[in-house]
C-alpha cells in the first residue's frame, strides 16, 4: 500500500526534475541534452503535439484494453500498456505546466477547489452551462 | 504552501469519489444521476471522447496563453484558462481509469518506476525505440 | 461507378452550402439557425473542437472496424460506421476552411502540387525535415 | 479556376498512388520504401497516431492563422500553413481508407448521401439524437 506522502513525494520530485532541465535549457544549453529539455528547445507545439499524441495513444490503448477483457487475452499486458500511456499523458502534461511556469500543485489545488464546492456534481453544472 | 500529504489526498480522495459514483450506478441506476455516473452509464467511448475533447481544449488553452503572454493581456485570465483544461483532462483520465478498476496510484507508481530507472531520461530511450 | 464530375461537384456543392450557411448568419442570424450556422457562430474554438473530436472517433471507429474483422462480426456495420465518422471529420474540416474563407479546392490543390513534385514520397522528405 | 474533373482526378489518383504503395508492400516488400508503405507496415495505431497528429497541428496551425489575422502579421504564411495541414490530415485519412480497402468515392458517396436527405441541416438531427 503506498502511503499519501510517497504519492505526493513522486509528483513534487518529477516536477522538480522537469522543471531543471528547463533551467539547465535556458543555462545555456546542454552537451548531450535530455528527452524533456529537446522538447522545451523546440518550444509550445513540439510539447503540445505530444499531448495529443498521447491522448490518441491513451484511446487506443483503451480499446485495445477492452477487447483484451473481452477475449480474454493478454490482459496483463493490456492494462500495463494503458498505464504507460496515460503515465505518458500525464508526464506530457507536466512538462507543459513547466512550460507555462505552472505546478502539478496548481491542477491538484483546482481539482479539490472543485471538489470542495459541490463534489464532482459541480463539474456538471460547470459543463453544461 | 501546500503539505505533501495534502497533495496526496486530493488525488486518493478523487478517486474515490468517481470510484464511488460508478459503485452507486452498478448498484441500480440514480434518480438523479451525477455527470460522472452519466459518463460511466454511457460507457467507454464517451469516456474516451471526453479524453480527447479536453486535450484539443488544453492544446487551445495553451495556444491561448502563450498569445495573451505576448500581448501583456489577460494573462491571470488565461493561465486559470490553462490549469482549469488540464484539470478537465487530468479529471477525466481519472474516470477513464475507474473505468476500468484503475487508480491514480497505479499512474503514480509508473512515474516513480521511470524516474528510479534513470531519471526522465529514460523516457527518450524508450520513446525513440 | 462514380463519374469524376459527379464526385467533384459533391465537394464544390457541400462547400457551397457551408459557405450560405456562414453568410446567411452574417445577414442578420437565423430565427431558427442550422447546425452549421450554430457552429459558426460559436466561433473558432467550437469548429475546433468538433474536428478534434471526430478525428477521435475516426480513430475509434478503425479499431471497432478491425476488431470486427478479427472476429468476423458486424463487419458491414462497422464498416458504414468508419465511413461515416471519416465523412464527418472532412465536413467539419470544410466547416474550418470556411471559418477562414477557404475551399476545398485549396486542398486538393495542395495535395496535387505534392503528387506533382515526386508523388507521395515528398511528403517523407518533408516529414521526416 | 479549377475544372469540375481536374478536382476529382486529384482525389482518385491519390487514392490510386496510395493503393499502388500497399499492394507494392504486400508483393513483396521494398528496398527503399516509401513513407506510405512504412505507414502501412507498421499497422493500423501507427495510421491513427499519424490522424490524430495531423488534427493536432490543423487545430494549432487554425490558433495561429487566426492571431496573425488579429495582428496583421504573416497571414499569407500562416494561412499556407493551415492548407498544408489539413492537407496532411486528408492525406493520412485516405491512407487510413486504404488499410481498410475504402477509397474517397466512399466518403464523397456518404456527404452526398447526407446533402440528399436534407442539406447539412440532417447532420444536425443526426448528431444532437
Amino acid at each position: 500500500m503506498r502511503l499519501p506522502d510517497e504519492m505526493n513525494t513522486i509528483l513534487k520530485d518529477l516536477a522538480d526534475t522537469i522543471a531543471s532541465r528547463k533551467q539547465t535549457l535556458n543555462d545555456g544549453g546542454l552537451s548531450n541534452p535530455s528527452y524533456v529539455a529537446t522538447l522545451f528547445a523546440k518550444g509550445d507545439d513540439a510539447i503540445l503535439k505530444k499531448v495529443a499524441e498521447e491522448a490518441a495513444e491513451t484511446i487506443m490503448a483503451a480499446k485495445d484494453l477492452r477487447q483484451s477483457l473481452e477475449n480474454l487475452t493478454k490482459t496483463n499486458e493490456m492494462t500495463t500498456a494503458l498505464i504507460g500511456e496515460v503515465a505518458d499523458l500525464w508526464f506530457h502534461t507536466m512538462v507543459l505546466l513547466a512550460q507555462f511556469n505552472l505546478r502539478p500543485e496548481d491542477i491538484l489545488g483546482e481539482l479539490e477547489r472543485r471538489e470542495g464546492i459541490s463534489g464532482v456534481t459541480e463539474k456538471a453544472s460547470r459543463t453544461n452551462k
